[in-house]
């Protein structure tokens, strides 16, 4: 069999299996035949606001992708354009860049409205037991989780077959670098689901919360905020459009990364099975994460975390297990890349490190963020000598929480690559994500278990369907925590093995990058000067999320004041204005950080040269990383200690008040400045990688002028 | 005339210069004739409790010290103890090492004595006028300013006769590797003083405000307030003899770098004088600072802030003007480090980079700190809408004010090594401190004044006394957010400098680190490894205030409940347990802190070798640099926005309390953890350097053992 019909028939399994779930979600019916109670009448209201809200920003946020990727596709075909070449490989790396972004879109495209579907549904069933909601819920997440990869692996493996069958004769390495236009579009698209749906989330959220919980006194998702709906939408168009556009583009890039390292070794480069080994892993992860998810079930009076936390873990030995015959039937037994020896089963161990590398991450990352442990409680009791003791805690727990992922990750870069050099990390980079399907599907899990709670208070379908679905986002809350780990280590092994593939490319056409030396100045001014960028990003988006919020709380009291009866639930509030308003910010507060991130390493190359633009993508990579986890962390853990405090049954003490303001300083921190530098440093990378060709030939143009 | 002749007049000139300013403060006697008022009596109980604070703190510290010294020059002569050399380096770095320790403990302990006899006399003669105020504080000042640099010169041309004397056919270049250890011993005392004395300062600050302003309601400085004299004794050693000490270290360290570096090349290392140009630099910028001193003047109603930033700009022309003829004079027209040929005039031009790089840094830091500019503004708006956007936007300006200063230090670097390799960065970090006198005037100025002020407030001087001492107050905090930026930047170029020393000499011994690849595995985890240890470190300092201050809070508490009438001022507090419990506490907590930045080098050398140690230097420098200069802006900034509302006239309103809990945050960011991180660069870069030889011989245990 042809790795190309395997991969193919794994994608189609993934997409089948993603159809099937579709199915069982959307067969279930809201309400009862002809019911026409107020109750469901409300629900079925709540419920179309939120779809449209979320709809009608994807459609906006798709719009502006639009013009950026027809602005992109016109870039890279004009710096790429070689005369030189027959090969027109700025035709055809835009080309690859306009598929990954389109998919990467009706990826986004297809978990939101399967998510906006699916909350309603398990509001639903949580009127009759908690495992029904649970599995609803699950399904849900599903549809993106296989549904993503399934489409990401079919783009990548049509688009080779559709280069490597039109261009025979051309070599093989420099088809894989137009591929590598693949990855850019996805993480291209990451930028806007990540950073704007970062930046809308959290609008909506901080809004809502300042004006109805502090001002208004009136609890969350109460029907009478005006930024409830929004603030509803939010959990979608973050966390389920950010974060499946963001491992899109890990998967996508990773992937491309692997396959422009390999084909430069020409025992890969002559066996395409063994070329597509990479492609390979993320294909039999489909099957592996199937099984697994046939045990994702909970009893009525079971535990939902723990039925979560199992199916990472299964998909992970599985994926191991399988892995061993994968590599052992589709490797060549042993090659050569820049001189060192390399066996297949190097190139197992490589997988190994990254696959249960990312299950480490993830576990630290619980530990600092779980109310569970001692980190958290430690943020608890300075809770109670103020807001101030509070920030100075959570803030130390997020820098100390970083200690461990990076030791991981530093353990898993050594051992990659003294076992198969640059391609040993982006194996580890792809082991990382291997199971994906699972893990997006948990990740998705959330914001519509989140959603569903959200509905149940609004459509007051009483104390017992909240309570069950409280148990539901609960753990949806740890495994988020997980997933971020995830996300971030992730991002940090795919953005190194884009930069080696970047080297790897620049060694390939002039001698003069064989040694990148951390001393040179020129490469160490880059380093500085990429460890500021993370910060200067991260600083953007929180500024951005504060703007925003304060657009939303203008317009809620605005309400509040304007519509008469509102408090008293006599009269409605405007919900689509307050979308409008989250979806206009984060439209608008995306630009500068999205321009920030493209042209930096396109300037960089331009004006400096390639040596100085590997030291900013280093500088970045290294204090992002860092950045993105204590960022993360220290969230996570301000909004388990408040919650912890509610939970002593302390809310409204001037313990729960500190507890608030870490909470809200949080909000940014977690699901916005933090996880949008995994975009950054990916991002760089892989446009780096991209226009390699562009700065070899005309990088350093300013360093030319003075010499 | 020889330039060690030269060297040594300056030296004295210094030395006399601050003999001269002691004898000019000492002599203004506290209280006239016979003054048995008792307000007199009361003003010298206040002074000599904090005064004997102060040297209680400084001798417990210097015990420990001690045995530190003790230690670690064992540690030294053991570890490089080579047997196969006549030249014992072990012993000669051990004497170096512990030259410089002691000679930074005595330059702490001159400008803490000669501040606690400053601050009084400051608070009587502001009975008088506010210029003879001003000009008491800056003669305390100079003291310290003029006192350290002398004597810090003195110490280093001694023991560079002494060596090479000693040893006339010993190389040169391995003379000045073991003169490395005058730097180290000077960078010891530094952590010490920095760390120790910053969780000194603050955990006695947010201890007094805790209890006094926030739980009892009584102004800050009040004499009822048992921690109030530990906070003031708290000013003194952790921005006088902190930053002396941090100071004292770069001078040090960079003029180490600069000889080890310049002896590698044969010009040089032939011509005594131009070898010693490095030392030169700092020996004139002695008359310089000193024609500067005597501009130090402001009338009743003049403007202080102005003054005193007239004098940093005064002596930087000064200099600047003086060193083209010093440079000129004292150095051979070219040589030739590694390849590149050097002329005087780059040499000039890296230094000229330096000492304005500064001088631009500190400019910006204004900017970003100060109440008049738009950045602190917008924090002050978001005060409007609560704690929780204050800090969001405090840490957001933190982060974006990293930007000039990095972009500034780049430059400083890529033009000082393409005019002069690494020699020319040396060169541009001593520039940099080249007016340190006056930086260092300035820098105790402020501590002295405020600690004027709150003499002022305890011994009940009345108001007019007060506003002077505010006055000139104010004007110390603006030129301390200045001084603080110039000691981040100058503690960036030292580092390098010596991170370039370090590898020059691993050079010198073995050509297997000719090439340090950025992206060899080892060197690329080194780098993410050291980019995360700046975080736990700025963790473990917060943390360790947080604690501290506990302890203070606990203790305070205590005696408002169990000493009877302290409210009613008719009972003392027993100010003398809560100076003990500062001086414990940051004993205590510095421990840590100090082993992970002395523990760091020593074990990644010697586990993982020269390569993967020098990725860790550079991965902590750049991700360190960006790290100080937030924490340090963000804090400045906090504290400035709550000036600011207050000085509009809302103490007491939501906004007010809103801007407290930024202050609160900032008070350890900005005096303890960003501060702390100069030290750990510098300290973790010295260290390399003077064990590079242990290094190249033993170092990589680890790797050996999976070879």
């Amino acid at each position: 069999m042809s790795p190309e019909f395997i991969i193919i028939a794994m994608s189609f399994l993934a997409i089948l299996t993603a159809v099937f779930y579709t199915y069982r979600v959307v067969s279930i019916r809201v309400g009862g035949e002809g019911d026409t109670s107020p109750q469901t009448i409300k629900l079925k209201e709540i419920t179309a606001a939120i779809a449209d809200g979320a709809m009608a920003f994807l459609i906006r946020e798709y719009k502006v992708i639009s013009l950026f990727i027809a602005f992109m596709a016109v870039l890279i075909f004009l710096l790429l354009d070689n005369p030189d070449t027959e090969f027109t490989e700025g035709l055809h790396t835009s080309i690859a860049f306009i598929v990954g972004a389109v998919i990467s879109c009706l990826s986004g495209f297809i978990g939101m409205k399967i998510a906006t579907m699916g909350n309603v549904r398990t509001a639903q069933a949580a009127k009759t037991s908690l495992g029904k909601a649970f599995r609803v819920a699950f399904d849900s997440g599903a549809v993106m989780g296989f549904g993503l990869i399934g489409l990401a692996i079919l783009g990548l493996i049509l688009l080779f077959m559709f280069f490597t069958g039109m261009h025979p004769n051309v070599e093989i390495h420099i088809l894989m670098e137009a591929l590598a236009g693949y990855g850019l579009g996805g993480s291209s698209v990451a930028l806007f689901g990540r950073v704007g749906g970062g930046i809308y989330t959290k609008a909506a959220d901080v809004g809502a919360d300042l004006v109805g919980k502090v001002e208004k006194g009136i609890p969350e998702d109460d029907p009478r905020n005006p930024a409830t709906i929004a603030d509803n939408v939010g959990d979608n168009v973050g966390d389920i459009a950010g974060m499946g556009a963001d491992l899109f583009g890990s998967a996508a890039e990773a992937t491309c990364a692997a396959l422009v390292i390999g084909a430069t070794a020409a025992a890969l480069a002559d066996n395409t099975t063994a070329l597509l080994y990479p492609v390979l892993i993320s294909a039999f992860g489909i099957p592996a994460s199937l099984v697994t998810s046939f045990f994702a079930r909970v009893k009525d009076d079971g535990n939902v975390e723990k039925t979560l936390k199992l199916q990472l873990w299964i998909s992970t030995f599985l994926v191991a297990g399988l892995m061993y015959f994968v590599t052992d039937y589709f490797m060549v037994p042993e090659f050569e890349i820049g001189g060192q020896l390399i066996t297949k089963w190097n190139v197992y161990v490589s997988l190994l490190f990254g696959l249960f590398g990312g299950m480490l991450i993830g576990w630290i990352t619980e530990i600092y963020t779980s109310h569970t442990y001692k980190p958290v409680r430690e943020v608890v009791d300075a809770c109670e000598t103020g807001a101030a003791t509070n920030i100075i805690y959570g803030l130390a727990l997020g820098y100390k929480s970083s200690v461990i992922p990076v030791v991981i990750l530093v353990i898993t870069i050594v051992v990659s690559s003294m076992a198969a050099g640059m391609y040993g990390i982006a194996i580890s980079a792809i082991g990382m994500i291997s199971t994906i399907a699972i893990g997006l599907t948990i990740d998705a899990y959330g914001p519509v278990s989140d959603n569903a709670g959200g509905i149940a208070e609004m459509a007051e379908l009483g104390k017992d369907v909240r309570d069950r679905t409280d148990t539901l986002d609960a753990a949806g809350n740890t495994t988020a925590a997980v997933g971020k780990g995830f996300a971030i280590g992730s991002a940090a092994l795919t953005s190194l093995a884009l930069f080696a593939a970047f080297i790897t490319r620049a060694r390939s056409q002039s001698s003069e990058f064989n040694s990148i030396e951390l001393l040179d100045p020129m490469v160490f001014g880059g380093l500085l000067f990429g460890a500021m960028l993370p910060f200067i990003f991260s600083a953007m988006t929180m500024k951005s999320v504060g703007k925003a919020a304060l657009d939303m709380v203008v317009e809620v009291r605005r309400q509040f004041k304007e519509i008469p009866g509102l408090m008293e639930g006599k009269n409605k509030p405007d919900y689509a204005k307050c979308v409008d308003i989250s979806t206009n910010a984060s439209l608008r507060e995306m630009i500068a950080p999205g321009v920030l991130v493209l042209a930096s390493p396109i300037v960089m190359g331009y004006l400096f040269g390639v040596k100085s633009l590997a030291g900013m993508l280093a500088g970045a990579l290294v204090s992002g990383v860092v950045l993105a986890i204590s960022s993360a962390n220290s969230g996570g853990a301000w909004d388990n200690a408040k919650k912890y405090i509610e939970k002593l049954g302390k809310k409204g003490s001037d313990q729960h008040k500190a507890a608030v303001v870490g909470d809200t300083v949080g909000d940014p921190f977690k699901d916005t400045s933090g996880p949008a530098i995994n975009i950054l440093i990916k991002l760089m990378a892989i446009t780096s990688l991209v226009f390699t060709e562009f700065f070899v030939r005309n990088g350093g143009v300013l360093l030319n002028y003075f010499k």
